[in-house]
C-alpha cells in the first residue's frame, strides 16, 4: 500500500515530514510517495543513509501552497503544488491515502476537487481524535466549514460514529451534540433543529454536550459546526500553553530541591503529549470519496509517522465504502 | 453601600451564599441585603456568632427560580422570586448592584427587566475575567445571547473596554475579535463583518485574534457571539478538570516518593484557583442601567465573597455612566 505525502506542506517541512515518512517506511508495511520539489525532499532525505533502499519514491512537485496563500487561488494558480499532485495520485489510484501537514483549507479544497463527495455528503468535515479522562473521542468538524446547516450536523454524526467504530473500536459510538445547556430547548438555532435531526435518526444519540464534557468522557463523537470545533481545539492547545507555563511557576515554588522541579517538568512533558494535537496524527477528512489526513502545521517527526499509519489503517479497512452505507442509512432523513 | 445578594441562588446556596456575604460583611466596608426565605437565610445566619452586629439585612422573597426552570416562564410565575425581589432593590436604589450565583438565563432577565438596558445598547452581555499567562482578559459574551448579530459585537468591545479600563487599569484595553484565523478575511460571516466594525471604530482593535491566544496575553478584551463564548470558558473548565486527573496519574508514576506527589498536588490545587472559574467571583453583566455581577452556580464562600467586593468596587466607580459615554461614542457607527 503505498501513501501520498505532501513533503512541502507544515511549519517544519520538508524536513520533519521527509523524517517521519522515512521513519513510516522503515517500521510500517507502507510505501511512501514524497511529493515536493525534488531537491529540496532529496536533500531532506539525505540525512538518512540507505534511503534508497526504504520504499520511499520521490514525485516532483515544483510548486507549493504556503500558509498564507489564499487557498482557492493559489489552486487555481498552482496545478504543480505539491497538495495537488498528491491528492491526483489518490484520485488515480496510485495511493492509497494522502498525508499533509500544510494549509488546511488548501489540503481539504484538494482533496475535495480531486476525490469529489461521497454520494449524500453535502460538506466535509474535518475529524479529530481528542483526548478525555477515559479513551479518546472523536471531535467534528474541527474546521473545514465554518458555516453549517442541521442537516450537515448530522451527517458529520453519522461519518463520525463510522471513524469511532473503527479507530477506537466502539460498536454503537454514544454521539454528542456540542450546545450550551444540556436541555434540547438551549443552544442556537443551529443546535436546537440539529438536535431533532440526530433524535430522529439511527445513532446513539446523547443528547446535547456542554463545553465541560468534551473531555470528560461522556461522548464518543461531539459534532458541532467548523467554527465553534476549531474554537475548542485551539482554545484547549492555548490553555496547555498557559497551564504549563503557570504551572512550572508554582511547582518552582513548591520544591525547595531542584530534582523535585525537574521530575515534575518531565510529568508535566510526558502528559503534554498525551494532549498535543502535533502529536498525535491527523485529523482525517471525512465525507470524500478518498482517505485524506490533514496533519498539524506544526506536526512533529512522530505526528508524520503516526498520520501515515492512520492513513493506512483506514485505507486497508475499506473505510470509504462503510462511510458511503451509513450515510445511505440516513439520506432519506434529511432530503 | 448596599448590596443585594440573592441569597437561594447557585449550588451551595443558601449556605455557601450567606457564609461569602458575611464575610463580605466582616470585612469589606459594604452592607448586605440577603434576599430569600427568611427561616432559610436565618438559618445559615445562625452558623456565624454575633451575625446581628453585621451590617446584614434578610430582605423576605419566598420563591425561587430553580436551575432547570425555564427562566422567562419562572420568573413571570413568581414575581416574588430572590431573583426579582434583589434586582428591584436594585432597580428602587435601596442597593448599589445585585449579585447572583442561580440560573444566568434568569439573573440576566430579571437585571434586564428591572433596569433597562443602557441607551445605544441593543443586548445586554456577560463579561468574565480570564487568567492569562499575564494579566487577565476580558471574554465577553460568555453567555447573554447566543445568537448575535455583528454590531452587538461591536457594542461588546466597547463595553469589554470600559470594564477593562476600571479593573485591570488599561488606558488603552487592546480589543481582540475571536475567529479562526487571523487574516480578517478568515472566521463566519459573523465576525467578518463584526472585523469591518471593529476596524472603523475608536477602540484599540489589534485584529482577530484565535483560540489559542485566548489564554497568551495578546488581547485585554476578547469579543464573540455568547455560544462561542460560553462553549469556551466551559471547555476551559473542563480541560483544566481533565488535566488535573490525567496529570495526577503521570505524577503518581514520577514520583518514587509519596511526599513528592503530594506536593505536586498540592502545586496543582494552588494554579487551579487561579484559573478556576467558581474561585474569581463572577461575570459583569454589561448594557443593563444598573450593576450586576452573576455567579458561577458552584461559587464557594471565597467566590460569593469576591464577587461582592467586585460589584462595590464598581458601584463606587460610576460604570454605569462610563460605559454610557463610551457607547454613546459609537452609536453613529452602528446605526
Amino acid at each position: 500500500m503505498r501513501i501520498a505525502v505532501d513533503a512541502m506542506g507544515g511549519d517544519h517541512a520538508p524536513a520533519a515530514i521527509v523524517d517521519g515518512a522515512v521513519a513510516a517506511a522503515r517500521h510500517l508495511e507502507v510505501e511512501i510517495a514524497l511529493v515536493g520539489s525534488t531537491p529540496a525532499v532529496e536533500g531532506a532525505l539525505a540525512a538518512h543513509a540507505g534511503w534508497r533502499h526504504l520504499p520511499v519514491t520521490v514525485v516532483e512537485a515544483p510548486d507549493v501552497v504556503g500558509m498564507s496563500d489564499s487557498p482557492a487561488a493559489a489552486l487555481r494558480r498552482k496545478p504543480k503544488a505539491s497538495i495537488r499532485v498528491a491528492a491526483d495520485l489518490v484520485a488515480r489510484g496510485e495511493a492509497a491515502a494522502l498525508f499533509s501537514a500544510g494549509h488546511t483549507g488548501a489540503s481539504v479544497m484538494a482533496a475535495y476537487a480531486a476525490f469529489g463527495a461521497i454520494d449524500g455528503v453535502d460538506r466535509p468535515a474535518l475529524a479529530t481524535a481528542i483526548p478525555t479522562r477515559t479513551r479518546p473521542a472523536i471531535l467534528l468538524d474541527s474546521g473545514a466549514n465554518v458555516e453549517c446547516r442541521p442537516h450537515h450536523l448530522l451527517q458529520f454524526a453519522v461519518m463520525g460514529s463510522a471513524y469511532a467504530r473503527l479507530a477506537l473500536g466502539v460498536e454503537r459510538p454514544r454521539v454528542g451534540l456540542l450546545s450550551i445547556g444540556e436541555e434540547e430547548t438551549k443552544g442556537n438555532e443551529l443546535t436546537r433543529e440539529a438536535h431533532r435531526l440526530l433524535k430522529a435518526a439511527p445513532l446513539n444519540f446523547i443528547g446535547n454536550v456542554e463545553g465541560r464534557e468534551i473531555y470528560s468522557g461522556v461522548a464518543d463523537v461531539i459534532v458541532c459546526d467548523g467554527f465553534t470545533g476549531n474554537v475548542v481545539l485551539k482554545t484547549s492547545e492555548g490553555l496547555v500553553e498557559a497551564v504549563e507555563s503557570l504551572l512550572g511557576d508554582e511547582l518552582r515554588g513548591t520544591f525547595s530541591s531542584q530534582v523535585g522541579y525537574l521530575l515534575s517538568r518531565r510529568a508535566f512533558r510526558r502528559f503534554r503529549k498525551r494532549v498535543d494535537y502535533s502529536e498525535f496524527g491527523g485529523a482525517l477528512l471525512l465525507g470524500v470519496a478518498g482517505l485524506a489526513v490533514v496533519g498539524h502545521g506544526r506536526s512533529s517527526v512522530k505526528a508524520v509517522r503516526n498520520a501515515i499509519a492512520m492513513a493506512q489503517r483506514f485505507a486497508s479497512s475499506d473505510f470509504i465504502r462503510r462511510v458511503e452505507q451509513d450515510i445511505g442509512g440516513v439520506g432519506t432523513l434529511t432530503s
